[in-house]
């Protein structure tokens, strides 16, 4: 990571990873099964993406680390030369698995796929990520919901922290960076000492997780102005699983780098495009004879060639080509509105940009 | 159409459209619903189409021949410059209507999207062909299943020819050209008196229909040499829904010039990819770690980037990308036969090259 400009506010940097750079604050869209759903990894260049994240859960269970190695890791598999961030698991071991037990050892739980039991360790899962190959790899964590009690989030933040310890020791690849996650749900000094303690662990570069669970936009914030000012200002900050405009906005002014989510992508697929003049909604009757494109001065594949009739019919039809266009759409509005809080920072106008952003962005709300 | 080379026997030309000039012989992928199934245009011309098919049936249905007209037409929905050929509607009459019911006005039939009721006379066929827009429009024809009684097939001759007539003398937009179907079934004289009785009327093109209903390739290699011959050597001719490759050089070696079939993206979104050495049916345990592409040597998107054991995980993982990608390759298999074929003919040494392609095709029949 390059020396980022501002100091405790927003920031433009600079991340060096073996396959090429990413320009901050970027965003990372979600492969999670080893491809950004319906996108092909040409499209994602033609659109600006510069880096892509990977689910180490769904692809632990299929097709394996040892196939996806075997195959010559995700890079190859994706087809996609650039930066690959993977994710550690444990969101989803949280989120998405049956009947699990946790204990200071790891977790255990059952296979979505076939049910079998299957036991992610800090080192496990350390080992998986080693096999996938990403750039920058994460260490195990435990990720509470909200809300939670309090004694859980100090477990889950004992445990976190623990593990992290045992992911840094278990990692052994060079070219791989690992970095740690700060969890602490909405505690204010379970945030301050999970950070503190990880920055001691000295990674080279951070998460904020447990956010996006359902704590909604006031305390998003609360979680993000307790928890960045207390990690190294030459270190990337990553905000996992934040997209939302408002949110992602909030967190770039507070000095964040990073952001994955499955917004753009999920959303093309249910016909929901975002536009700097908020969403649209293809399938809506209006667009029916609509000769324009989704966002006019978008220079998309959909938006230079289709109109918002044609995709409203394609979402009718049930054609694939729908949600293959408005995801592409949505990621090109994506890396449009990074570039732009890129230039706002870069020319020290951000607080201007960001209320123009917003307000043109939510004015129908 | 430029004057064939060949006298009866297989034929390289070429036809100008207002879109475009296609190659003969051509492969015509189909684009049902305004859209082939999962590739973008861009792709289409990338992988070598020429020409693409719509279907007027489903696009009179959804979103109907007015919205077409006012979003442009399909060459601007269809984001495809190049040449368009629609059908007529009357296959999927025939084959997907239910209660219809056909009288020598026309047929009505009930709408498998709404249940409204429907009637479809030669003159709205052309009517709504003309508003569709494509460059070559087929005349309403009955399509009679196989097998079918012969006083059946004697109806449906007499009404495709009355049909064609006034077909003819609705048509009123000069940019596109209105090709006559010849029906008759299995039975030779139907078929020749067909082909005579629409060669009298002159049109511009002609297609052999109601083959590749559950003939088979035997029957269907009887008909071809019972009409071919009939039809005027200087008229492009266009043999419908056929695309199994024994069938496709079968009808090649007899003058045949463009085919149009559902194959590489129906079997593509089911993981059956085509090779050169027979079909692969991706899903398969053994391409599990297999790095080779789906075909040596073949330069479409997904055999420069991806291998088997990649689009084997696609599609155990029910991702998007999988049909997408073989879809593609699919089609860029057929556009390869297809100018492999042409210069064979080209080269005077088709027989060899077909039979060797077949030899090595059937392999493991």
């Amino acid at each position: 990571m390059a020396a980022p400009s501002g100091e405790g506010g927003p920031r433009r940097g600079r991340l060096t990873t073996p396959h090429g750079r990413v320009e901050t604050p970027a965003f990372i869209p979600v492969g999670t099964k080893a491809t950004v759903k319906g996108v092909r990894p040409e499209t994602l260049r033609q659109v600006g993406v510069q880096i892509v994240l990977a689910n180490t859960f769904h692809l632990a269970l299929r097709p394996g680390p040892e196939v996806v190695r075997d195959l010559g890791g995700l890079h190859d598999m994706m087809a996609w030369d650039g930066p690959i961030l993977t994710d550690s698991g444990g969101y989803q071991v949280f989120s998405l698995a049956g009947l699990r037990h946790v204990t200071d050892e790891g977790v255990v739980f059952r296979s979505p796929i076939d049910g079998t039991q299957i036991r992610l360790t800090p080192e496990a899962a350390v080992s998986i990520q080693n096999a996938l190959g990403a750039d920058i790899i994460m260490a195990l964590d435990v990720c509470p919901p909200y809300p939670c009690p309090r004694e859980e989030v100090t477990e889950a933040v004992r445990r976190t922290l623990a593990w992290a310890e045992r992911c840094r020791a278990a990692h052994r690849q060079p070219g791989q960076a690992l970095w740690g996650i700060v969890q602490g749900g909405v505690e204010r000094d379970l945030r301050a000492e999970c950070a503190k303690r990880l920055v001691a662990m000295d990674f080279p570069g951070y998460a904020v997780g447990g956010v996006s669970v359902g704590e909604g936009h006031e305390r998003l914030v609360e979680v993000l102005d307790w928890t960045l000012p207390l990690l190294p200002p030459d270190r990337p900050r990553y905000v996992m699983g934040v997209g939302a405009v408002r949110d992602v906005v909030a967190a770039v002014a507070r000095g964040a780098d990073l952001f994955d989510c499955v917004l753009p992508t999920r959303n093309g697929r249910n016909a929901c495009a975002f536009t700097f003049d908020g969403p649209l909604r293809l399938r809506n009757e209006r667009f029916l004879r609509d000769k324009r494109p989704v966002e006019e001065g978008c220079d998309c594949p959909a938006c230079r060639r289709f109109s918002r009739g044609t995709l409203r019919h394609l979402f009718a039809a049930g054609e694939m080509l729908g949600p293959i266009l408005v995801s592409i759409h949505n990621l090109r509005f994506y890396t449009r509105l990074f570039r732009r809080l890129r230039e706002a920072v870069g020319a020290g106008r951000f607080d201007a940009e960001a209320q123009g952003l917003l307000d043109r962005y939510y004015q129908s709300d």
